[in-house]
């Protein structure tokens, strides 16, 4: 029997008027896609079945959403945690017996910024065919709309979240944003944005641009590049803090 | 007056049967809000007609395809050679004026590996709102299915063409992703894409992942990540270098 295809499916980036935003972030055929799977790799099962209830909506689902098979997965190390499956092949037995599977992320893209790398790593040894659907992430989205430059850029995932060494780390990014002229990009928890933003206004040289784009794809989507002194004088750390309080965030720079 | 917003469109990543391709890569309401769009700045104005055209068809135009305004943009220094409008600023007038305006790119979404973060920071520095869409990138998707590091990646653009440089410029993204843990990025010109797959079989070490992926998002897609020993054992130069002819294709590696 020929192995099935790894279909990597995209998430919105908020649950917030779900429906709607599907369209929005959606192309047609990703919604009939994920409509079309029954065997799901999810990092959790309550949260995918939300999701994939807001596209039986938009588009029935093949398999009634009781039926479907969705097997979680938070990458190696986290799942040795909560449950006995630990090696990503375990998971991709319906790849092997023929079936088609789809990878979902709990926000965006799979495979960028989540545990999914290791799984998709796992099903291209076993021949398997990978699909990537379009759908939105806040990397590319933010990168689009800094104006910084797209022809260069890094994203760093999580910087430290000691103060002190937060900061060392943004002049690190900093320096080599202007050795390399490369715009670098980082994400932060919610709770910790005003955090951040306090230390780039600390860390960071008046020249060097900064974008922070806030809810991407959402209807308070929100998104400016300013040099650090503008920010400094435009946007004092009070104003900013309870503007970014809880809301998903990216952060670019360009030096 | 209120300025206008900047909506950034993506387009699609190839220009065959892009009727279908519509849907497959563009979420309705991005093709809806193209639609709205009579203020454009494209790449090329021919090639963005008939991108417009194929939007047409899906849905009307609000204003007919020969009224539409739309300004070339290729980067200040390429402007410079075709016509007197060097500055961003210039291009952007109609946002002033109290319009909404659309940025195109000739493949993909813009702002990234294109000119057009220029004018998207010059939108910025007028105070416009910039929106961007959700649509097809290579980068992005080739990351998502390359199964190497989402959660810390870069992207170098091209990198030499001499074929002595391009090797030892592989060797140093090569010690940088074994030194960072970071998946490196590059694109190349299609008809360079056989030279690139040879420089890697000679450069790099045989542990090292090297993920090729072509035509993303076409019906002809095509991804594969393997070690560099997997390939030159699987892939001699000759096989791979029809498979690669005037394809579009994105190199990843990691080390």
């Amino acid at each position: 029997m020929a192995i099935g295809t790894l279909f990597l499916i995209p998430n919105t980036l908020g649950t917030e008027d779900r429906l709607e935003q599907l369209s929005w972030v959606l192309p047609a055929a990703t919604i009939t896609q994920a409509a079309e799977l029954k065997y799901w790799i999810v990092e959790n099962a309550k949260t995918a079945r939300a999701f994939l209830k807001a596209i039986d909506s938009v588009s029935s689902l093949c398999t009634p959403l009781q039926e479907l098979v969705l097997l979680e997965w938070r990458g190696a190390a986290q799942n040795a945690k909560y449950n006995s499956q630990t090696r990503p092949e375990s998971l991709l037995q319906a790849l092997v017996d023929g079936h088609n599977m789809g990878l979902m992320s709990e926000a965006g893209v799979p495979g960028v910024a989540d545990p999914g790398a290791e799984l998709i790593l796992a099903a291209h040894g076993l021949g398997a065919t990978v699909r990537p659907l379009v759908g939105p992430s806040s990397i590319l989205l933010g990168l689009m709309a800094s104006g910084l430059n797209g022809q260069q850029f890094a994203f760093q995932g999580y910087l430290p979240n000691q103060n002190q060494e937060r900061i060392t780390r943004l002049k690190q990014l900093e320096a080599e944003s202007r050795r390399l002229q490369q715009t670098q990009i980082w994400i932060e928890t919610p709770y910790r944005n005003a955090a951040m933003y306090d230390a780039c206004l600390q860390a960071l040289s008046a020249e060097t641009r900064l974008c922070i784009g806030v809810d991407l794809s959402l209807a308070s989507e929100s998104i400016h590049t300013y040099t650090l002194s503008e920010w400094r004088k435009r946007f004092p750390s009070e104003k900013m803090s309870s503007e970014l309080q809880n809301r998903p965030a990216i952060f670019l720079l360009l030096a």
